[in-house]
């Protein structure tokens, strides 16, 4: 199975992109449709930010149902702290879309995605919704993609396929995020779709092991949105047998791979970034134990920093490991950074460090930390902290 | 009582800074020498991050029994990852000044700042120790605290007198430090000095006491360092009596606000920082709840690059206020920022953007959010996150 950067069918939707003028730049596409072409099971994780936005207050309760026929989401406007006006606004944007496309406005899951604290237009949304009905089609993933972007600078998707329990199943995802991202949960807005038939507890199941090792583990800023929504949806259409042993395995292998890739496109276009760093910890206690130092060292803005600047800057990873409150032996920690090992056994490898600078003029990396007390691990996907990081914040409107 | 942001001579103590040839910039001063005239009673805090520099280890173990005769502390090398070997410099460092000082080894502090997993020369520190000995002069404060900067644009100093228990009594501090700061227990190096004659149990409460608001309340990138450590020294030589009641407040709100100035001092001399930014969190249930959303807003690097385009930029606020973790009514929330109301009764106030916006432009303002639910509070003083925060930390040789 291989995953590719790119759109791929799936039998049972539909997807449109449209323009319906809810952005102030002309021109650009700011409202997806997917439409199912039938109820499909769907399950999906949202932020835990206790700021929740009006859409995912209502998506989260419809989402508990396990179906879904169709999810709706604009950018332009978060729809967050925008009180009961931006719950109504949230059910009876669902309500155009249920009653475009002749279902209940309860299979219909809103999706917002922008600026805090203001709503949007509700007539031109309603007008966007005939549009894009109308426009709906197959090969138009990469329509919806566009339309969910912000500051992201390309669409992101991916797609695997796979045959498994007498069937050709295909997985196809997008998401959309570059700032505000350390999910936790699942990613500002992520969508998955697949034609296998998939019970709802094994679908839920899927979900909860590719999160940890996709979504939940990258960071682009340490910060939280109000809006991450992740779903994962299932028509059948692909007519597979029902899925076990090891058809399951392959099955959760490839829904985590097309998770995985897409989080790591988030990262990749990370606002300002300009490299992608594994963060590595080996060798840890606990799972926790690794998990809490890997992350401290993808979030420490000196570490991003010196990634952005080439520099191995070997006292700064030390420093963000050392603050995670995780017992540490120095006598016996190692790091190491593009394979070049720049510490071990208490001392500093000076030496090294000219090799290790080289190899971070390199897209992507990895840095390894042994903390050689044990066996768990913990992988955290991070990018480093550009001028252009600050540039793109420092000049974003509210 | 007024705290002034200069140097103060303190009974009872003499300063030195030399160029040692610690550090490759030549002619900088790198080595600073503080001298008591006798045993002073001494109470300290230092990092709590789990890896801690050798003279922090040697330092920490000397300043429990209570007296410091002298304080040595170089800059260009942290003395941070360097095994025994850092261990035995740490304490050849400290021997040196007591042989040149005529005092046991056990009262000398050594401390170190600079560059993680390099050690320094000992035969210039020594030559440098025998120049500083030579210099050591009462009014020499301001040498001292050039001696021990880093990245810092200016030495940081402030002091204040109070007549107090039948005496004039002097307070006058130091503090180096502008990356790495959110100290949680003390800041990089600091430095306070007191001719008052206290008690060391008095001494340590009043550094409890001051600690909250002062170094514990300030964050630069959330990073915390390794060498942190704070001293208080009390002389005695003012002759005042024993300090209670009263005078005793007035001398623990003394010590508290030369504190808090220097802690100040670190912010607006943050790494890039164009801003002092004063984020007040009230109305929340527990003072932990307050500090806990406070600290979020404070390192947000979205909030901070806000700050920095002078974009009044609520969503970010509210976003870093929710990941907090912390209960939150969105319909009784007020946010004000520089006096201007941005949000309440669940509405942002758009109209009031402009004005926040102009507010924004000025080196000092406040944030405030009003959490309605309950009557603690909290302050975290933080900076905003620039171009030149960007350009220094990627530039910044290993």
């Amino acid at each position: 199975m291989k995953v590719r950067l790119e759109p791929a069918p799936v039998r049972g939707f539909r997807f449109a992109g449209v323009c319906a003028g809810l952005r102030s730049e002309p021109g650009r596409k700011d409202l997806g449709l997917i439409a199912a072409d039938w109820p499909v099971t769907t399950v999906g994780v949202f932020t835990t930010n206790r700021v929740k936005a009006a859409p995912v207050v209502v998506s989260q309760e419809r989402v508990r149902r396990g179906q879904l026929q169709a999810v709706t989401a604009n950018s332009g406007s978060a729809n967050c702290f925008t009180g009961k006006a931006g719950l109504k606004l949230a059910n009876d944007s669902a309500a155009a879309v249920a009653r475009a496309i002749g279902c209940s406005p309860e299979l219909v899951a809103p999706c917002s995605t922008g600026v805090i604290g203001r709503t949007y237009d509700l007539a031109k949304y309603r007008a966007g919704v005939a549009e894009a009905v109308t426009a709906l089609a197959p090969d138009r993933f990469e329509d919806f993609a566009r339309a969910i972007m912000t500051t992201d600078t390309h669409p992101k998707i991916a797609s695997a396929m796979v045959r498994l329990s007498g069937a050709e199943v295909t997985i196809a995802g997008c998401a959309k995020g570059a700032g505000m991202i350390e999910p936790k949960m699942a990613t500002m807005l992520a969508f998955v779709m697949t034609d296998a038939a998939v019970k709802p507890p094994t679908l839920r199941r899927t979900l909860a092991r590719a999160l940890p090792q996709s979504f939940n583990a990258i960071t682009v800023d340490g910060d939280m949105s109000t809006n991450d929504t992740l779903l994962l949806m299932a028509s059948g259409a692909a007519g597979n047998r029902t899925l076990a042993g090891r058809d399951l395995a392959a099955f959760e292998a490839a829904v985590a791979e097309v998770s995985s890739a897409l989080a790591h496109e988030l990262v990749r276009d990370g606002e300002g970034a300009t490299k992608l760093v594994t963060v590595e910890v080996r060798g840890a206690r606990t799972h926790a134990d690794a998990d809490r130092v890997a992350r401290q060292i993808a979030n420490s803005p000196l570490v991003k920093t010196a990634f952005f600047g080439c520099d191995p800057n070997f006292g700064r990873i030390l420093m963000a490991a050392g603050k995670a409150g995780v017992a540490l032996d120095l006598d016996r920690i190692e790091v190491s950074l593009g394979g070049i090992r720049l510490a071990s056994r208490g001392a500093l490898h000076t030496n090294a460090l000219e090799a290790a600078a080289v190899r971070m003029k390199e897209a992507e990396f990895a840095l390894t930390i042994d903390l050689k007390l044990g066996k768990a691990s913990a992988k955290i996907v991070t990018c480093d902290l550009s001028f252009d990081y600050v540039k793109i914040n420092a000049e974003y409107t509210t």
